[in-house]
C-alpha cells in the first residue's frame, strides 16, 4: 500500500477508501494532521513563532482589513489561569506556548479615528463574523506551519467559556475578543496522538445544491468508523458518534457557559446589530 | 538573495524584512499565497476536488461535530446567478468552480432527531460561531491544497450580501447558511496576481497581553508598504490603506446589505440566542 493510500485510509477510517489521482506533498501533510494533547517542555522559540505568524498572516483577510490579532502566552502563571478559564484542560498548562486568536475590531476603530472617519459598521454582527473568519483562516495556516516545523497543536474552543475573564487576563480593549486558543509544542513521543477519522465526503460535499437525505448513508458509515476508532484507542465512549454528538447540542448545559455568548460579546464592545 | 528572503520581503512589502531562522517548504508555500481573480476556462476535475475536500476535512472540527458543508457549483447558469447575488464579481462567472462554504447545523439537528435527543443548543450564537469557524478552518486547508495543485483561489465574502437568496439558490434547509464563497481555477498567466503585503508582525502579534499603542508604528509602516504596492500595480486608490480601510467600516452602506445579517440569519433558522 502506498503512503498516500495509507493517509486516506487513516483519515477516513475506511479500508476501502478510493484515493484520488490528484495529490501533492502539501495535501499529504494536511491529511496527516492530528490534535496533540501531550507535550514535551521544550520551548517554542521566537524564530519558530515568527515563521508561524508569517504563515498565518499569509492567509486571505476580508477586504484586506486584518480584523484579527494573536496573543502568544508563555508565562506559566498566565497559562495556568487561562487553563482554569478554559475548562481546566491540562494540556494548556503543559504546552510551552498558547496562542490566543482574537477577533479584533479595535484596531479598525483606531484607524478610523486617526483619519477622522466614523466607524458605525463595527457595531454589526457582520463585522464580528469577519473578525472570526479572519482569525480562523490565519490560525489554520499557523497549524500547517507549526506541524511543518515538527510541532503539534490543538485548538481550544473552551477559550469562549468565560470571554470577559479571558479579556481581562489578556488586557483586551473593547471590540476585541478571543475566538479560540491553540496549544503549540513538541509532541510527547511517549503519548502519540492518533488521526481521527472524518465522515465520508458524501456527508460534507454537495454538488450544485445541498441535500440532507443524501448524507444519511455516509453518516451510518461514520458511526461505524468512529466505533472502530474508539475501540482502537481504548476510549470508553458510551454510544455512537451520533449519540455523542447529539449530547453536545442537547441543552444549554452542554454549552459550558457559552449560552451567554451574546451577553458576553455585548459587554466586550460587540453590539452585534 | 535567497528564495526565502524574497518570499518574506514580498509578503511584507519591506526591503529590510528579517527572515526567521526557522522555515519549511510548507511555510514557503503559504507565504506565496495570492488571491487570483482571472482564470482560464480549464475545468477543475472531480479528482482534484476530492483531494481538496480531503484536505479541508483534515482540519480540526470543534468537538468533532463537523458543523460545516460545502457546495461545489460548476453549472454556468447557477454560477452566474450566484455572481449576481455577490456584487456582480466577474471572476465568479469566469472561474470553472465555485465552492460555497456553509455553516451547517441542520446535519446535527438530523443526528439528534435520529437518536431521540433534543437540540436546544443549536439555537445559540455559540453554535453559529462553531459552524463559521469549522467552515473557515476547512476552507483554508482547501486553499493550500488547491494552490499545491497549481490552482488559484479567491474568497468571496459578498456571498453574505443576500443570504436568503443564496440559500434558495443552493436549496439550503433551515440552520444552514453560506459563510463565504471560494473561486477555484487555473490562474490566467496573462493576468498574473500579485502577493499583497501584510502589516509588520508587531501589528498582529502580541506577547502575554494585548496593546493598541504598540501597533501604531507598524501601522504607519504598513500605510507606506501599501502605497508602494498600489503604485507598483497601477491601482488608482485614493488615500492610504488607513483611509481605504476606514471607509470600509464608516457606515452601514459600506456593508453592502450585510447590516441586516441578524435578520437574515433569524429567517434562515439561526435564532442566535
Amino acid at each position: 500500500m502506498s503512503n498516500r493510500a495509507s493517509l486516506y485510509q487513516t483519515r477516513y477510517g475506511s479500508p476501502d477508501m478510493a484515493v484520488p489521482a490528484a495529490g501533492s506533498p502539501i495535501i499529504d501533510h494536511l491529511l496527516a494532521h492530528r490534535s496533540v494533547r501531550a507535550y514535551l517542555p521544550d520551548p517554542v522559540g521566537d524564530d519558530q513563532l515568527a515563521a508561524i505568524v508569517a504563515a498565518a498572516q499569509s492567509a486571505a483577510s476580508s477586504s484586506n482589513l486584518h480584523a484579527w490579532s494573536v496573543v502568544a502566552v508563555r508565562d506559566p502563571a498566565r497559562k495556568a489561569r487561562l487553563a482554569e478559564l478554559a475548562g481546566d484542560q491540562a494540556h494548556i498548562g503543559q504546552a510551552p506556548l498558547l496562542l490566543v486568536w482574537l477577533a479584533d475590531l479595535a484596531r479598525l476603530e483606531q484607524v478610523a479615528r486617526k483619519v477622522g472617519e466614523a466607524h458605525v459598521a463595527l457595531d454589526y454582527l457582520e463585522m464580528f463574523e469577519v473578525g472570526v473568519i479572519d482569525a480562523a483562516l490565519a490560525a489554520q495556516n499557523a497549524v500547517a506551519a507549526a506541524e511543518s516545523l515538527g510541532l503539534g497543536t490543538v485548538y481550544i474552543g473552551a477559550m469562549r467559556n468565560r470571554p470577559e475573564d479571558v479579556a481581562a487576563e489578556l488586557q483586551l480593549p473593547p471590540r476585541v475578543v478571543a475566538v479560540f486558543g491553540l496549544c503549540v509544542g513538541t509532541p510527547d513521543p511517549a503519548q502519540p496522538a492518533a488521526v481521527k477519522p472524518r465522515p465520508p465526503q458524501s456527508v460534507v460535499l454537495h454538488h450544485e445544491t445541498y441535500s440532507l437525505p443524501r448524507q444519511a448513508a455516509g453518516l451510518e458509515q461514520y458511526d461505524g468508523a468512529m466505533a472502530a476508532f474508539y475501540a482502537s484507542q481504548g476510549m470508553q465512549v458510551r454510544g455512537s458518534w451520533s449519540n455523542h454528538s447529539a449530547k453536545r447540542v442537547r441543552d444549554t448545559a452542554a454549552l459550558s457557559g457559552r449560552d451567554r455568548l451574546v451577553a458576553a460579546l455585548n459587554a466586550l464592545g460587540f453590539p452585534l446589530r
